[in-house]
């Protein structure tokens, strides 16, 4: 990504390379209000300035950079600038570099000075305190704020003082109907993170639906112990009943069709080599197009989780951290998209965005930009220079077809 | 552990009651040269030198509190102050406060001031380095020191890095034997890590063995992609290879008798909640009182490993990161201090200690203390106040054996 043509994607997202690339996972760690974030903050508040855009960050940590007298009826582009840890280059940036580029573009068109904005939401990926699309569904109302204040990340820091650090008052953190009506019509570009651009040979997509997903908190409590000293007979070691579970969760995930569920992260507590394990905690992350099938899903995890730490003298409790029903997004503006884009074809996806936080409130479509590994949420993200530049011309003619409809 | 008569062990442990106590895990996380750990060596220190011990900190960070002129065929005692996360409080420091009543007993009874010590081994645990008994595996040349100073915590700190912190010359880590030539025999005492006593009804017992006992690092490695986009049946997942071998680990150690087989540690990378991970390390920690016993079962392990990693189309791989092999204490020494002590039981044990290395080369024995819970390497580890001060007696009265036989 370097020596790319000035005022292109490629060449935004190559001033950023560097920025919160993680040794030792590979790949980007930019948490939330991390340093890291921060910088990609200045970045793009840089930028926005550069562009003469009225650069704000809302009360809840969302930036608004606008090219005209902020709503109603605006027309707004974003995404976000945090990752997963160990996340690739371009779920989040790039839908942010593709704002850029296409309001460049829209100057260049001459498109009228109708309101418009790009807007960077803050944790997207809750890789940080376990809430996804935490900015939006704070701007929304959809998650309480005092909730979301007392959420902690890893260190212990609540999510109160990450956002007093960030220099938001926490007391005003929460719903921002005002900020909320300004929006007319919203249009996120993202990365796509399967395989179906590939299989379809095109570089756009115009989003169909989110597939309804959520967060499950599994803690098995046991009894820590000395691993050299204790019988095998005299165990309670929740760490067995975590692989137990590990297996069982697959297992019920493959027999109902399109549902996936899979844990990416668990902590045992003390987590000493000799040491049996007191407690272990696992997230479970369960997805399918049908909301009532992920709860049946969670429920058949939940009895299997009962059962089988019960197998091991162990306790279990599950608790719902988030979720996110299946979102379908508005079908008049996504085919006029369709449209606009000369015929572009239309994918539902995995992944949960603030576009489907948006959906809710604002009419809202999103657009995919082909992946050529199909991998996401690590290091072999990617997408090609001419599919990136193609991605933001597309997401030009969307904003001017709504601009000027 | 307040208000306990002055000169105690129970008054001794009080002073430490807060010092490294983990609000998180519970109990005590004191790794080696963390603050806690260097306020537990000053509180020593100071106690040896109330006592008028000469107190030196050698190339190794062993801490030696002297009663008459350094060896040679001294008599030492001791025992060590870092723990794992969140230990109990008696493993380690209740065989450092029992020797400091023990030589106040010595006093007392006008033992002749035939060149004794207290000697506070460094990472006994091994839950900063990953290698237990680090201290005296340099002092006696077992460890490579090049190996040692090379071995990084989890915050990436070398060893080396951590001594120089901690005011040791790196370039001078490693065997030392003119100070082991200083040690005629070496007693520790400690917390008993199993129910032995609590069956047989006794406070203290002699140790006739420790298992043989290692560590081995199983890293498998799959393909990180997205929880969401990415399809069960696309998926490389390295946790679920890892669930099955915990399942599989649990069934080898059953089948064998005696053999203990423990996971306590096991890190996801990334590790993010809505992320399938590209890989997963977990340690196993196996024992057994037959050496080829323990490889027999690690081979097994191995192969287990390998074929479950196929089958989630993962790679794994398998490092020794340490081994000890079973060790059997002095047999005459043992015998002599059954009858010194009137009797005592005597027991084997499971888990790894500093005597266990010094015994191949100088005469060692150990004692153990009752442990009501029979739970170790946990907060709910225990020993009553008679029962410490039992144990205090009898160390004293075995010291004043060595010392005047």
């Amino acid at each position: 990504m370097t020596d790319q043509p000035a005022g292109t994607v490629s060449a935004l997202l190559a001033e950023i390379a560097d920025i919160g690339s993680d040794p030792h996972r590979g790949g980007y760690s930019r948490p939330v209000y991390s340093d890291a974030e921060h910088e990609l903050r200045e970045w793009f508040t840089g930028h926005a300035a550069k562009r003469g855009l009225d650069v704000e960050t809302d009360r809840n940590g969302i930036i608004w950079a606008w090219d005209g007298t902020p709503g109603p009826d605006a027309v707004v582009t974003g995404s976000h600038l945090d990752s997963v840890p160990g996340g690739g280059a371009f779920d989040g940036p790039l839908g942010i570099a593709s704002a850029l580029v296409a309001f460049d573009e829209l100057t260049t068109r001459g498109v009228s000075r109708r309101s418009r904005a790009i807007a960077v939401f803050p944790e997207e990926e809750g890789s940080r305190f376990g809430l996804a699309c935490l900015g939006s569904q704070l701007l929304t109302g959809v998650v309480n704020p005092e909730r979301a204040l007392a959420l902690k990340d890893g260190d212990g820091t609540t999510f109160a003082e990450a956002c007093a650090a960030a220099g938001l008052d926490p007391a005003h953190v929460g719903a921002d109907p005002e900020s909320l009506a300004r929006i007319g019509a919203f249009v996120e570009l993202h990365v796509e993170q399967g395989r179906g651009l590939i299989e379809l040979g095109e570089p756009v997509a115009v989003a169909s639906s989110i597939l309804g997903h959520g967060r499950w908190r599994i803690t098995l409590r046991g009894e820590g112990n000395h691993a050299g000293a204790t019988l095998m007979t005299d165990r309670r070691d929740p760490m067995v009943a975590a692989g137990k579970l590990l297996v069982a969760i697959q297992a019920l995930a493959r027999e109902t069709p399109e549902a996936r569920a899979t844990v990416g992260r668990l902590e045992p507590t003390p987590g000493g080599t000799n040491v049996i394990a007191s407690r272990v905690d696992l997230w479970v992350d369960v997805r399918h197009p049908d909301d009532v099938v992920v709860h049946a899903v969670v429920e058949q995890i939940r009895q299997a989780a009962a059962a089988l730490a019960a197998e091991e003298g162990c306790e279990v409790s599950v608790v719902e951290e988030s979720y996110s029903p299946t979102v379908d997004f508005d079908a008049r503006l996504r085919d006029d998209l369709v449209k606009v884009l000369g015929g572009a074809p239309v994918l539902g996806t995995g992944a949960g965005h603030d576009a489907g936080v948006l959906k809710n409130h604002v009419r809202t479509a999103m657009l995919f930009v082909r992946n050529p590994t199909g991998v996401s949420h690590a290091p072999s993200e990617h997408v090609e220079d001419p599919d990136a530049e193609a991605g933001a011309t597309a997401l030009a003619d969307s904003l001017e077809f709504l601009i000027t409809r």
